[in-house]
């Protein structure tokens, strides 16, 4: 079951211009995280029960590098908090909706994380996410 | 103030197809709605505190054809729900935010909602929204 919008990650070049931007907004830093398997280093708003998270790639080869290269900075994924992430996956898949990942890995804050192919999802990058806390 | 992130707007080219969608990621559809000022329909699917809001062009003129015939389908927007939306305005153009509606304007559900301009949030077209509950 999906139980909230985990989070919205937003693919930027500079991590610290992404950072001023969001707090003009209004937004409050909550902390920054490396993510080395993923090669960014990723910025997180806290906002209602969801947060903000700015990617910035760390390499050139980071997905998220190749991300902005292609499409340009902004939204990159959606990540739907889950309460059974190996369950979800399987009703997914079991609905005709192609996995990238077809184990949970570990993502940041500790979590859980699987992607579904935007290809089947209308454009849409989007991750299923079992929270730690 | 940013209170909570209202919605999450996502262009589809077909409105059902993007409903079946959601619909087997295990999102509950609330409500559809034609925004003839915008030449969309809208389905809204509530989750945890914010909404998916689906965008389909009901012409060819529609800002929302326009964004799929150049980006693809995908997110198009991130709602903000503001407290007070001349003051984020006037906050956000002090802060020189370029604005696209200087002046709130009638949205979907009741809402009064105005538009910043992407060339000044890192690409994500960000709306502000006082929501009518």
């Amino acid at each position: 079951m999906i139980k909230h919008i985990s989070h919205i990650g937003i693919a930027v070049k500079d991590l610290d211009a992404g950072i001023a931007l969001y707090e003009k907004l209004g937004l409050k830093l909550e902390s920054i995280e490396e993510v080395p398997s993923q090669k960014v280093k990723v910025a997180f708003f806290p906002c209602g029960d969801t947060r903000i998270e700015l990617l910035a790639p760390t390499a050139k080869d980071s997905p998220v590098a190749k991300y902005i290269e292609t499409k340009g900075e902004g939204v990159q994924h959606i990540a739907f908090a889950v309460d059974d992430l190996p369950a979800e996956l399987q009703k997914a898949e079991s609905s005709e909706i192609r996995l990238i990942d077809k184990e949970p890995r570990p993502g940041a804050h500790g979590a859980d994380i699987a992607f579904l192919h935007p290809k089947s999802t209308l454009g849409v990058l989007i991750e299923f996410c079992k929270e730690k806390h």
